[in-house]
Formats: C-alpha cells, structure tokens, sequence
C-alpha cells in the first residue's frame, strides 16, 4: 500500500487516453505580391495536422483578415482566373467612395470586402485517421483580394 | 487492499481533468425595427465563452433563422451599408411572386433567403487561451433580412 | 496488492467517462438524374448523429466534391426553383472555354464550381441533448449543379 502499482490505472484507462481532447493552433503567414490572388495551401494544413497528432476531429482554418479567404475548391488555373474575372464583376475594384462608401475611410478596398463574402472567410475539414478527410479533388486555397502586405491564416484543430 | 489510496488515481489524473471535454450553449434574441440590417454581436458572444470556462476549442455561431446571417467582417457604417445596397442589386426585394417563386406561399420576404445565402449561415471561431481567436479586424455580426420580428441567433461552444 | 479492486478507479471516473471524446464518420451518396437540383438530407444526418450516440458536440456536413453544396434552407419547392434560375443568372451554364477558361481542360461545368461558392461547401449544426440543434425552419440540403453521377457526402460529428 501506499502506492499503486503502475498497472493499479490500467482498468481501461488506456482507452481513455486515445479519447483525451487535444488541441492544436498555427498561424500560416502570407505576401502576396498582387491586389488579387489565390495560394494553394493544403501543404500547410497537412504539416499542422501532422505536427497536432490529433487523428480524429475538426480542423477550421480561417482568414484572420476581413479582405482575403479561406475556402476549397479545384487547383486548376483556368478556374482560379475564372474566379478573379467573375469576383471583378459581382464586386469590380472602385477606389472611389462613391460606390463604396467604405472607401470614404480613406481605404480604397471596399470592393475586398465584398469579394471575401462571396468566397467565404473559413472551412472546416474532417480529420480522420490523421488525415484531412477529403473527396478527391479538395484543395483548401487563400484568396486574396487586398495584397502586397503581409496576412495570415489560423488553423486550429481539435479532436483526439 | 480493498482500497486505492486518494492519491493512487493521481497518476496522471489531474492533467486528464484538464482535457475534459466541456459544451456550452446560449441563445442570443435579436428584434431589428427595420426589414434589413447589422449588428455587431462580438460582446455576446465572448460573454458566453467566458460563462462556458473553456479555454481550448470551437466555437460556433449560427442563425437559427434562414433569412438572416451570421458572418465576420469589419464594423465600419460604411461599409455595413455598402453591403446592404450591394445585396439589393444581387437579390431585390420584390413581394410579387413573378421574380421569387417563393413568394407564392404568401410569404413576401423571398429576397432575404438570397440574401442570407450570400453573407452565410454561420461562422466557426478558434477559442484560444480562453478568448475568441481573432485577427485584429474581425467582428462577429448578425445580418437580419427579414426583421420586425424576433429572431435567434445559437451560440454552441466545445473544448476544454 | 496485484490488482486494483474494480470500485478502485472510481473516484470521479465515472463522471469522465460521460465526457469522453467521440467521433462518428458517415459518408452519403447521392445520383441526381439532372445537371442541377436540391435534396433535403436532413433525415440522413438526424440518422447518423442518432448511430453516433453523441448528446453534446458539432456535427460537419460536406461535399466531397467541388461542384456541389451543403446548405441550410427552407424545404419550398418554390423557393429550390428561385435559388436554381437566381445561380444560372450569377453563374450561367456555358460548356465553352470563353466564359470559363476551367472549360478548356475539356470539362464542361466552370459554372457548377461557382454556383457552389454562392451557396458554399459545408455547414456546421450545434447537437445538444443527442438533436441537430436547429430553429424551426432549418432543413440540410445538398444542391448538386453538376449531376448525372455518383457524388458523396461527408458527416462528421465529434462531441461526447
């Protein structure tokens, strides 16, 4: 007595341990060089995953700026031209403050703003079995529409 | 024998305590006096975090409704209005049941389905070290399209 | 001394076993016989999250695919015919590569992989006491905008 042998905790407490909550946070950094651009980012969420051990859960990864997104879709060039000429049409860069009012701020980035809620500010993707849990041709992309400055990406998984 | 010592679960127990996985669960009432517009819910919303003690997890914020929003951008008027006129342009307000089918049902309001579809149902927040994870800009808002009347906004925290 | 009496490990563990991590995987399929439609699949989630026997958590549901959306809406027939004459005038069929320079690898859905970012990836339900935690008028639908083959749903809810 007095002390309980190392195997006194085993009555199922190895199962629990798989079953501890564990959490995970990154921050992703990013320079584009242009007003508006799109960065395939899947490597990088894969090597936080990899770095979190978490096997199964959650992983949100968001834009931490209000003119740039997060989201998932194909990493075929043509579409993500496509993208930038159809986000110029339903929200065309204007510096002006007429047409954005946002722009009398002394900002000349309204038209960013609009862009981000098209494409959306974050994506939650399934772990399972350590792995992001995709359909085939998921890739998570920044879109920028506010460059050449610095911005970052959260991502934070959580799980077990 | 007969029993384990207090201090014979210790054997790691007090770092499991603090992975237990904790929810929380608040319902946030809005009543715009207008058909359509914003407010900033961040206070809200981190005063239910704080109520919740988790300090490592998700949290989640969605409109009970599908007519209004909840989305993350910036809190500058001009801008809230700025995307108030823009949704107009994407999806008018019109009672008649020519332009929204949905209008067919009696209802006048099938404009704000669009709308809200645009701005988004939900957001999903990184907690960390007790606080919202946010970048320097971000603001939690609801986006009402349909108001004069009382509506719901969830807020669903997990973790730890 | 040898072996821990089986009350041994219960001083608060049975509490924590009720706040173990869980984690359910269900994977959906769906063949729409048109290009473009809408299925209510909020059934098929209540089923899996009722397999899962998770009471507290976050349930995720997403297209594995890039050219279709889970969203939460109202089930109105009229209101499914708005959103899909609404998305071919934001977004119009057109298999030629001028439009949509994605059509030039020899696809022809370019407007399915926007119609998708409109009416986005995935949602996010709150389960709270075992329910999608939903207002009254919240329905889960999958829109496909490029049919005519198999495509899949992904379901992952973690919680306790």
């Amino acid at each position: 007595m007095g002390f309980v042998p190392l195997f006194g905790c085993r009555c199922g407490l190895e199962d629990r341990y798989t079953h501890i909550m564990k959490s995970h946070r990154k921050v992703l950094e990013f320079h584009l060089r242009s007003r508006m651009g799109f960065v395939n980012i899947t490597p990088q969420v894969r090597e936080a995953l990899r770095e979190s051990g978490i096997r199964e859960g959650l992983c949100l990864v968001n834009s931490m700026h209000i003119t740039s997104s997060v989201f998932i879709n194909d990493d075929e060039p043509g579409l993500l031209e496509d993208y930038g000429r159809w986000l110029e049409k339903l929200a065309p860069f204007d510096p002006s403050p007429e047409r954005y009012h946002h722009n009398r701020t002394g900002e000349d980035n309204g038209d960013a703003h609009h862009k981000r809620q098209v494409m959306g500010r974050e994506v939650v993707v399934a772990v399972t079995r350590g792995q992001l849990d995709f359909g085939t041709w998921e890739q998570i992309f920044y879109g920028e529409f506010d460059g050449n400055r610095r911005k970052r990406v959260l991502v934070k998984i959580i799980g077990e």
